[in-house]
């Protein structure tokens, strides 16, 4: 890792990437000229190779061979395939790992298959402060379990997941790195804590899955959902994944029992017999052209490491870090400094700082500004600079000091709901 | 309604393809030079449109305007947007359809939002032979209704569903159209009985939408579910549509309560609280691209008008029968003679069935197969024309009277599970 020293200058950055064994990546990807794009941990840029990958999907497949595609294109394995190369990225071995659906649903079966593995439990432990959609679904997975559940929050101020857990907690749903702060758990630890517990866990890696290094098998991770469509780069709403442990998959059920679910699907059985392995979590039919972007998305990540990714997205965290408290000593901010702590984002407090997002984004630097008050820079390794941090921290200090806020241009919160 | 015997030379099918009103449409879709495609029941062809149309939502939305396109080009309104398109299809006033996920997981909500509207009923009736995944979605979501349910099967030659009605049933579950044999339900008639029964009904439109007129609000229907991807031509797995009838929307609730059914899905609240109007049978992020063929398909039938496509598919299905049992008077056709009872396909149950698809296929005629012995012949009005339907009958005819089933080419029957 590199010391901040090291970068005291923009031509110290140039020289940094100059010299950066990943350098190479950043051509895979269609970056528009002049534009710092620090949303990749929100929707990744199109791999350059997508657009013919998708029209030879869209005109050969489709248009050509028609419903013979199904088989001759492999439309149906891409779920299990793309499945599998996932996996490989999150450290599971084949048959574990499906891509489909959304990271919601996903989460839904996952959290319903963990109740139905701890019949004698009745907690779902949670986090208070996780994407909400994560605890909306265990709410519904709650109610539809068919045994009465409680759910536990772990707070940020409140209690740590050790001061709840107990013999009646069935599952935990964990966020890897936290959306709005950037704070990355300790997965092994916390794993081995749940189980030591008797219970299960879910862990959700949209924030982490090609950014930092996962250890699904090493850990005995239970179950893990996520979406390509950030740091994979599969395409807006690109089909999310689901890991299930090889152990739990005989016994895990779950009730959205579509037909791509059952042993035998082409049978046409009049009853539900689940698949044996993997593919009793796949339901219906899926969107095979927005799945083919996930396709291509990982061939743009073909031969790196993911090892070497996170390398490289600590530095480029740790020079933004650095920057902006050279250039605003006061701000705050929220990701952790701790490298083993942080995911791949930025986040910072400040009440003004949507406005900040906005004119930043007239200057050609793309974060995002999640309410109240955070405002988040991705650094995304595959494709993001040395330079681009610099620059980045650079116009992020000129608004902040220019106090754009002021601005009529920029002071209108803009409710996106 | 043309009688058969006015079509009885293929000159007189080109003549009347010459003078159908609807010939220009053909145009729009890309059907390969000497194929006839009669499995757009299973997946429609590509509208010529789409492949620059995806191009654009590719590299313009996607690769250029990034993350902003969730905005400027309308990303997030899209379920909302082609569901008020699919629901114009459907005769369902705006504000009733979305068009997301599977069918599988849209017909689960539907299926557990409708237990739950009839709290006082434990019984769910479905079809012995409808497609296998709704018997499979109904199973899963009476396991997860959280009260014990019991399931009520209408057979071919059991109960019909007259004799399963009480006060018990809570829901019935019903396929417009055959899947296999292409009969066609009464919806106007069904819908009433069960609703003088006190019972609600989700329909299955997957084989009628686009090609049978469908009247969801003069009916009072209260749930319907269907896919993009056959006589809708939304390509390969896209996404599928549900209806839910005004009348039931603040009380429906269902378990798959994602960020994208919460009525303020940016707030980030702790707790969901679902959308008061159609949108809370959203639940995560949707695939565009794939969202997005929906949108380039339902273009290619702007300014048709649904009647003057059932007609032709009528005049279709009905040449097809005649000529097939000119030619081959044994052969035994289980798809309704009656125009009022048949959707836009042909059924041939057929024991050597599976050769002679295979047969056809290397003769430029797409149909399929459907285990144990139907063959299946969709005709879609929009690009099949009658000297299409002359030629296929001809064709069918030779592979039988050829008894290719002797060919070792094709009398291998391939499991395809």
């Amino acid at each position: 890792m590199m010391s901040s020293a090291s970068m005291i200058s923009r031509d110290a950055c140039v020289a940094r990437d100059a010299a950066d064994p990943l350098r190479g990546l950043r051509d895979r990807f269609m970056i528009p000229e002049g534009l710092i794009y620090l949303d990749g941990n929100s929707l990744g840029p199109m791999p350059r190779a997508a657009a013919s990958a998708l029209n030879r999907t869209i005109e050969q497949e489709w248009g050509h061979d028609l419903i013979r595609s199904w088989n001759s294109a492999g439309w149906f394995d891409m779920p299990v395939r793309l499945g599998d190369r996932v996996g490989a990225l999150l450290g599971a071995v084949p048959g574990q790992t499906l891509v489909c659906d959304t990271t919601s649903i996903n989460l839904y079966k996952a959290v319903h298959a963990a109740i139905g593995l701890r019949p004698g439990r009745d907690v779902v432990v949670a986090e208070d402060e996780s994407f909400p959609t994560d605890l909306y679904i265990v709410e519904g997975a709650m109610k539809s379990a068919g045994r009465p559940m409680t759910r536990r929050l772990i707070g940020t101020d409140g209690p740590s997941i050790n001061a709840l857990l107990d013999e009646t907690v069935a599952v935990a749903v964990l966020s890897h790195v936290n959306y709005r702060t950037g704070a990355l758990l300790d997965m092994a630890t916390i794993t081995k804590q749940l189980h030591d517990a008797g219970a299960l866990v879910v862990w959700d890696l949209c924030h982490s899955i090609g950014v930092v290094e996962i250890a699904f098998d090493l850990h005995a991770v239970d179950f893990a959902v996520g979406c390509t469509y950030k740091y994979l780069n599969g395409g807006p709403g690109s089909p999310a994944f689901i890991s299930v442990a090889k152990a739990h998959q005989a016994a895990a059920r779950h009730p959205l029992s579509g037909w791509w679910g059952h042993a035998a699907p082409f049978a046409f059985d009049r009853d539900f017999r689940p698949d044996e392995g993997i593919k009793r979590f796949l339901c219906g039919t899926q969107p095979i052209i927005s799945l083919r972007g996930v396709d291509v998305a990982l061939d743009a990540m073909e031969g790196v490491e993911v090892a070497a990714l996170r390398q490289k997205s600590l530095a480029l965290t740790e020079l933004f870090i650095a920057r902006v408290t050279a250039l605003l000593p006061g701000l705050d901010i929220v990701t952790p400094r701790q490298p083993s702590l942080r995911g791949s984002q930025v986040a910072i407090s400040f009440d003004k700082g949507y406005a900040v997002v906005q004119a930043m984004i007239e200057h050609g630097v793309i974060g995002d500004f999640r309410a109240p008050d955070i405002m988040r820079f991705g650094f995304a390794p595959l494709y993001i600079r040395f330079q681009d941090v610099w620059d980045a921290a650079d116009i992020l200090a000129g608004c902040i000091n220019a106090e754009v806020w002021r601005d009529p241009r920029f002071n209108r919160y803009l409710d996106v709901t």
